[in-house]
């Protein structure tokens, strides 16, 4: 087993985390107990966190499948490697990290395939609640009403609520260390998410013309994806229109407020000659994935689902539409294979040859004590991106 | 007008066609007076040609738009040029063509692409009915009692039931002379569309697994084209176990029969180790789509749709089974650019650097006369393809 000389390596640590211990209950900020990490795991020392969609949602328990309580939730986040257990080789205490939802064991035929960013075993499930190689958790902690600690479940692999965690080693990537870790954070969802959607899955050419179809985070990473991939108009639909404001801050050239349009397909028709090269679907609802779709020229569009569908509606698209040379096709975190590929993002972020604009999408920053805040700003639709400092 | 010194040349030709004068009824072979073609438009003699299930289908009339009679049906032909109408460059009388229902124009948007072999004024169109450029026909009959002559329709821009048609120079393709015509003729439709969504569409790689959904002449094609690319197990699924005997001499490796199981994806899971890398639906039914979707390997499974599908139902797919890395796209043609790709197609046959097996493809031949009887054979599943020679 790797050691810093720490004298928490091999121990339980002692520390705070948010905890929810019901649907919808305020997180409580409390003690909690993390043991260390097992073989091919990490303890990791989470400095920052953020909160996206996917928290509120399990936050909620609004998947009867989703609801593990107590649980720590989070997944968007950057620190330090506390500690390794055996058998992890590629991370050290100390490395700088940022945890990944979708994992990379590295050594899976989908981890070998080019084709896929989906690992076997450590691809996004948002029904797991355990750690994958024993199926227990590594935290415990004492309810509201006291008595002995029991234990509290993990949120995607990553559960980064906390002040440390433990994670599989394959769903932690190391990062050059000088790269500001209380950005970095973004990376470990909503950045990559959407601007691998815009450079992996579309592959959005220079010139091309680009539809978003919600304009959260994830909708405006899109957006940045595509204002670096020199795209010719990228157009922003939202029934919010104080969306607008930050779109535009962000690179968005045109909107669309569908509540003033009979049909938006026919909007961007008109506006782009014929459809747009690319449309992404950041909504979660099928009716909106159906316009989306519609929304592309015809013989070569494209449409990246990005949203979560918790409906029990399928796709509303006739087969014969296929024949139209339309084709739709879902990503999950932007088609990234975090640990190989993130590094040299990264790098390349440092060195000034991709200019993510990180800073855009932070719209708060709060201590982690006033974690519910986050949680209402973002339900409210106030924030993108809420910092939590730890 | 370029000319050939024939004496048709500028002037109707009455010749001989089969004429379908009302759905479903037996098809005339009678005399039809043939305009000379147009300025773009060729006039071809027609030597040989097949039969495919959407000339059947607008035989029956079975989709009520596509019910425009007397109409001259046939689309697999090939032939010589007679003549040619005002601007046609490049064709010429004599050449040795071949007709292509999916036009290639050359000059709009679509052409001009390389993502799409959909033209903007000569793609597939089952409705219509007439010439493009001036929305007439070039066809006139006698009807059955008699009377004058009235303008009979075209079918698929090509109408090959016909000792003469008259199409757009965007839908023909001239070929290498030496090339036998009775067999180029499958280039017109069937080995094209199977062929191609194998290479192109699904772009099926040395070594991989593929799953054929219907195994008529189109099925055939993609085993072929899947062969040809060197795949290590084609899969051919059907309900008429006699289509075994010819799938196994077309080299499909492996044969299920769906009355024999419960779920054909989990037999195929079974034997691919978890889904094939391709799978091809030729069978127009909805329910076999889904079925051919989900056999293929998450993370990259790859569903081409080839069937024509006439049902009301939508795609009974989920928008979350996109995430799992399966993806669908439609078809047509086999995405060949008639015009710029199928003569190197021919040529490279010649050579015998591409081997098809054209005439694996044909299970029997009939003088043009007996076309009621090769109806017939295709419609009772008995024959892949029946040459008619006129």
């Amino acid at each position: 087993m790797a050691s810093n000389g720490s004298t928490t390596v091999g121990h339980p640590i002692t520390c705070k985390a948010a905890i929810v211990w019901g649907p919808s209950e305020p997180l409580v900020i409390q003690e909690v107990r993390v043991d260390p990490p097992k073989r091919l795991e990490v303890r990791m020392k989470v400095l920052y966190t953020s909160i996206c969609h996917t928290d509120l949602s399990a936050w909620k328990g609004e998947n009867e499948l989703q609801r593990a309580y107590p649980r720590i939730l989070g997944h968007e986040a950057a620190g330090v490697v506390e500690s390794v257990g055996e058998g992890v080789e590629d991370l050290k205490p100390g490395d700088h990290v940022v945890p990944i939802f979708t994992g990379e064991c590295g050594s899976c035929t989908y981890c070998k395939s080019d084709k896929t960013n989906l690992c076997n075993d450590f691809r996004v499930n948002p029904f797991k609640s355990t750690m994958v190689r024993d199926g227990k958790t590594r935290f415990s902690a004492v309810g509201p009403t006291g008595g002995e600690p029991v234990p509290v479940y993990h949120f995607l692999n990553t559960s980064t609520f906390s002040e440390y965690t433990v994670l599989d080693s394959a769903c932690v990537v190391r990062i050059n260390p000088s790269a500001p870790l209380e950005r970095m954070c973004l990376l470990s969802c909503g950045i990559s998410t959407g601007v691998g959607a815009a450079w992996n899955t579309a592959n959005v050419t220079e010139g091309s013309t680009v539809a978003i179809f919600g304009l959260g985070a994830v909708g405006l990473a899109v957006a940045e994806g595509s204002r670096l991939r020199g795209a010719s108009k990228i157009i922003g639909v939202d029934i919010n229109p104080e969306k607008f404001i930050k779109g535009k801050e962000m690179g968005i050239t045109d909107f669309i407020n569908p509540k003033e349009h009979k049909a938006v397909n026919e909007v961007i028709k008109e506006m782009t000659n014929g459809g747009v090269d690319y449309s992404f679907e950041c909504a979660g609802n099928v009716d909106v994935l159906r316009e989306a779709f519609v929304s592309t020229h015809d013989g070569w569009g494209r449409t990246i689902v990005l949203g979560i569908h918790p409906t029990p509606r399928m796709l509303p698209l006739h087969p014969m539409e296929l024949f139209d040379g339309r084709h739709i096709t879902g990503c999950v975190f932007g088609d990234f294979k975090g640990k190989s590929q993130l590094p040299d993002i990264v790098d390349k972020c440092i060195k000034g040859e991709i200019k993510i604009n990180f800073d855009g999408f932070i719209t708060h920053e709060l201590p982690f004590e006033e974690i519910n805040q986050a949680f209402q700003l973002l339900e409210e639709g106030k924030s993108l991106r809420c910092l939590l400092t730890l």
